[in-house]
């Protein structure tokens, strides 16, 4: 696998190459970041998605915005003003606010020292993208000791490994946190096999988890989200494991809907359910306020794939007109139903006290 | 709801009107059988679909066949070669086979009677149409006493119902199976609202459920497979209504895939979950074999629906090239999740014990 977002530089120009998300799985385009309009386009029209690869694209626009603003005759008033226009590009993702507030911290930080400012900015995000990289990989690392025990079990037998929507390296700079585990057992030379739950309405599973273990060499099959309970009850799956995009502090995870679905069918069969993620995913203040974002019906009532005639992305209406459609985005898989959560950190059970055993420095704050 | 199939006369010419199902839900169109050729295209190219709507529309075939073939110099020869005809459109439909037999020999019965042969033929076709809108409605009246249960402990709230697939009228004559007790709550004046499991891979929820409901006047929100388990944590279903393709003697079911999911849902969160079919859909005869058909995988990788820009139905590819897809088309729904099954003969507990309780004069035979 790739990195999502590469540093590049030409006569002493720097600009950033990542992958256009936008066109796949039918299509592998890089594009180029020069300026950070070109950022602000990229994070908006979904060039880069996933939080965190969001929060390291928007870390690079800021190294922009602090060359360009310090161009202009107001250098703070134009670094604060891009960075607002960076914020409002996906006004809901924390990384991305994070990581531009991080920035101009430093900005402020260093404010009678142009060139200090630019050396700061670039090793900031430098920093952010290696801390993603390391921290997926660390859970990889903790996932592979729970898949080798899968593995000495049965070795002369690929691990039937479940996954729903996309917690790949798509979604991060490097190794994903879903698939984390799943990349490091292909690597250690551990058969793995993967079915990929297409993942209804955006089918970030099918577009996009496929294609990236297609490119990494990892086998994988694709199956509807209707099919995994199926697949468990004839034993075909040895274990089911997914990301989050929230995780309470009592170890209920708010992830891609569907999710609960599956992890019903896992409890009911005697299947392990692993939840990957990095330990910001932890909310650490609430206990239960888990809102569930409603999105666009459309995302129910349209499909977009390719039109093999003129080999182009067409989309289509999937629905009868004057039909209504409701389209949660997450649910909550409670924590009786996951037998792990797998963070940078470590494996920890998916309960407060398990919880609280591996992060009682974030407790005592 | 109007009939799927209409027997017609002109100029003392017989013929059936149908839905031509292939073009919903964009476009209602209707096609008229004046040969058995027709009827063999019409089921061989799934015009017509759902098993009990196949069997009728092949008595009907039959009906046309018996007066074909009386006008050739091998009248029993040519009917048994139109016979094997319809048979093999569908091989696996079960009540077609049967519809098809049954005629077969009333006209050999008769067979040195013409016009006893076609007017036989005619009454069995007749009886067998009779007997589909017949059973659905005893099927909607026994689970109407149950939604009734339902709506007295809170009136003045519409019945929340959850469905998957469709078992509705436009898989039989009229009423449908799931969706009988539904339609005659609403008929009673009931409220009612039906959350429609849009059914991947063939979208029979979204395509069919949602616009034979939406006809009919009845409230209903689309909602991809993967939505139902967090509507259910939110108490906003109240009863999940589904069909059966077949019936185990000891109450497993065999339906649609994803019908397991939504029955391990709703055990997790105390709701109902009912089957309700024809006690045709039983097999008495075996124990446990209950095999699942493994179609073909373009249903995962394509899709169908409407172009909005030139108003015609296109297919596109909703997969990245080189990826495998597999593709189930049922699954098994053990007994223990089930509640009730609703016959025509009533109602009865998903057990060995509860089926030989309602159908004692089958296990005597």
């Amino acid at each position: 696998m790739t990195n999502t977002i590469k540093l590049c530089e030409i006569n002493g120009k720097v600009y950033a190459k990542i992958i256009d998300q936008r066109f796949l799985p039918h299509q592998l385009l890089y594009k180029e970041l020069h300026t950070t309009s070109d950022v602000i386009l990229a994070i908006k029209d979904m060039w880069v998605r996933g939080a965190p690869l969001i929060g390291v694209t928007a870390a690079f626009g800021m190294y922009l915005a602090v060359q360009e603003a310090l161009q202009t005759d107001d250098a703070e008033k134009h670094v604060e003003y891009l960075a607002s226009q960076l914020i409002e590009t996906r006004p809901t993702a924390v990384n991305l606010k994070w990581a531009v507030e991080q920035q101009l911290k430093t900005f402020f930080q260093y404010k009678t020292e142009p060139a200090r400012q630019i050396l700061e900015a670039k090793n900031l995000f430098e920093k952010i993208l290696a801390d993603d990289i390391e921290q997926t990989y660390w859970i990889g690392v903790h996932g592979l000791a729970l898949l080798k025990e899968i593995h000495n079990k049965n070795p002369y037998k690929p691990i039937q490994i479940l996954t729903h929507c996309n917690a790949g390296w798509l979604a991060c700079v490097k190794w994903g946190t879903a698939t984390s585990p799943i990349y490091q057992a292909h690597e250690a030379g551990i058969p793995v096999h993967v079915w990929v739950d297409e993942t209804r309405p955006r089918n970030q599973g099918a577009n996009l988890t496929a294609w990236e273990l297609k490119e990494a060499g990892v086998p994988c099959t694709i199956i509807v989200d209707n099919m995994g309970g199926q697949l468990m009850q004839e034993g075909k799956i040895d274990v089911c494991i997914v990301g989050a995009d929230r995780i309470s502090i009592k170890g209920h995870v708010a992830n891609k809907i569907g999710t609960y679905l599956k992890a019903l069918a896992a409890q009911d069969n005697q299947i392990p359910f692993w939840v990957a993620a990095p330990s910001s995913t932890i909310d650490f203040d609430k206990e239960e306020n888990m809102p569930i974002e409603v999105r666009d019906d459309k995302e129910v009532h349209y499909m977009e794939g390719l039109d093999e005639q003129t080999n182009t992305v067409q989309k289509i209406k999937i629905t009868p007109a004057g039909t209504f459609a409701l389209n949660y985005a997450f649910d909550i898989t409670p924590a009786r139903l996951i037998n792990y959560i797998i963070t940078e950190r470590g494996v920890c059970r998916a309960s407060l006290e398990g919880i609280q055993e591996k992060f009682s420095d974030k407790f005592a704050q």
